[in-house]
């Protein structure tokens, strides 16, 4: 393995897939299950050109590197001190040939990234409103609400990069669900499928994994629900598999 | 019970609700349990003025009259011979002082019934695509499929007739789920309830109910599952209570 340099609180992770390993930082937001799930319900064929809008620690890049044969991966993040974390975690996995780190505002791409030039985006976006924040400028409350994009902004960019019949993979909250199909309609992505995530079988569903094909034909798929745990309180059988998983489908 | 005449072809079968009774004709189209779950979903509150779009043998006004205190619930209904035989069942019910049967097509209400004066629209509308049928003036087909009226038609008349924050309820396929928030939204009809009713725990919701708020705040609720069979292929024991459920709710 490379030597890289960890800066005060950061730590490094191992992903228990494929030996691939994450640096994390203690006092930022670190990654969770939900970019596991979204790494996971992506379909992404061999060769494909891929973006990752607000990538965070890089971590949606990493999985998506270790699990499919997609041929370039590039992670857009506006914060730059997370965006110079994601690139040494990069390096890390020695996976600088298929994944770039683009330190950049996702509303100001034009002239960075080409305009449906990429099969699939993904973005596990921030969720949550900005008001009442009591210090906006912190690390995890920009990763975590919408401060420096919203909803909007990320449906619009996913959409200019992709091109005709394109697939865009989101995760996202049950509560923003009209928002989210309304807004993609707007952009010409037309949800194809969701896929509702409940903490249990009985429990409403607290987040879910939505699949857009840019110019697609208006017909939804809601998927079988995903059961985080069973009644004992462990994950699922199905959750376990997902973390253990070393392939992506191609479809 | 009173006397009420049946045609050839037409049978009387007991609601098991309060002694609630429903004429149905043996080749048309009978209720099934999308209506027994919509009349549930409604919430209807004391003295509401209702309408159902669509209502076919009667079945949703005569449930509701059954389970709350609605004071007049109007059934639209475009088919003649179809609207005659529920108005026959509302007789057989002695429910003339509350249910009122119109014999009239969705889309030419608006000089028979008042704009923005009712309480709560529900409505169980044909699901299917016309294209390919045989029959298209078959009375069954007429009932299932977008002959005499669309997804839009529905959602338009719903919206025109509701006063504000008026509450409309739709029983539909997860397929059109995109369509309808998108029509919802274009008519000032927001969603705010979803729940998805899936045949087993681990497959995908093939109807779902949905609540819409006229000019409501977008905020949507993704509810618990409904299972209809448990793995022993019996009904689950939310649906054999919603069954014998003699009272909905009031919100």
């Amino acid at each position: 393995m490379r030597e890289i340099n960890l800066r005060e609180n950061e730590r490094i992770d191992d992903l228990q897939m494929k030996g691939l390993k994450i640096i994390q930082n203690k006092d930022g937001f670190c990654f969770g299950v939900d970019a596991v799930l979204l790494a996971n319900f992506a379909k992404i064929k061999k060769d494909a050109k891929v973006v990752d809008l607000g990538t965070g620690t890089g971590i949606i890049p990493i999985l998506i590197a270790g699990k499919s044969k997609a041929k370039e991966i590039i992670g857009v993040e506006i914060q730059e001190e997370v965006a110079e974390m994601a690139e040494r975690s990069v390096k890390l996995n020695n996976l600088e040939n298929r994944i770039t780190i683009l330190n950049e505002d996702l509303k100001n791409l034009e002239n960075k990234l080409e305009t449906h030039g990429f099969h699939v985006v993904t973005s596990n976006p921030p969720y949550m409103h900005p008001e009442g924040l009591k210090n906006p400028n912190d690390k995890k409350a920009i990763s975590r609400h919408e401060i420096k994009c919203n909803l909007e902004d990320v449906i619009k960019a996913a959409s200019r990069l992709l091109m005709p019949h394109g697939k865009f993979f989101m995760i996202h909250r049950p509560t923003r669900l009209a928002d989210i199909i309304t807004l993609g309609r707007k952009y010409r992505l037309e949800p194809k499928e969701i896929r509702f995530i409940h903490p249990k079988i009985n429990k409403s569903p607290n987040i879910m994994l939505i699949h857009f094909a840019k110019d697609g034909k208006p017909e939804l798929k809601v998927l079988n629900p995903l059961y985080v745990y069973n009644e004992n309180g462990e994950y699922t059988d199905e959750i376990k598999e997902i973390y253990s998983k070393e392939e992506i489908g191609e479809n």
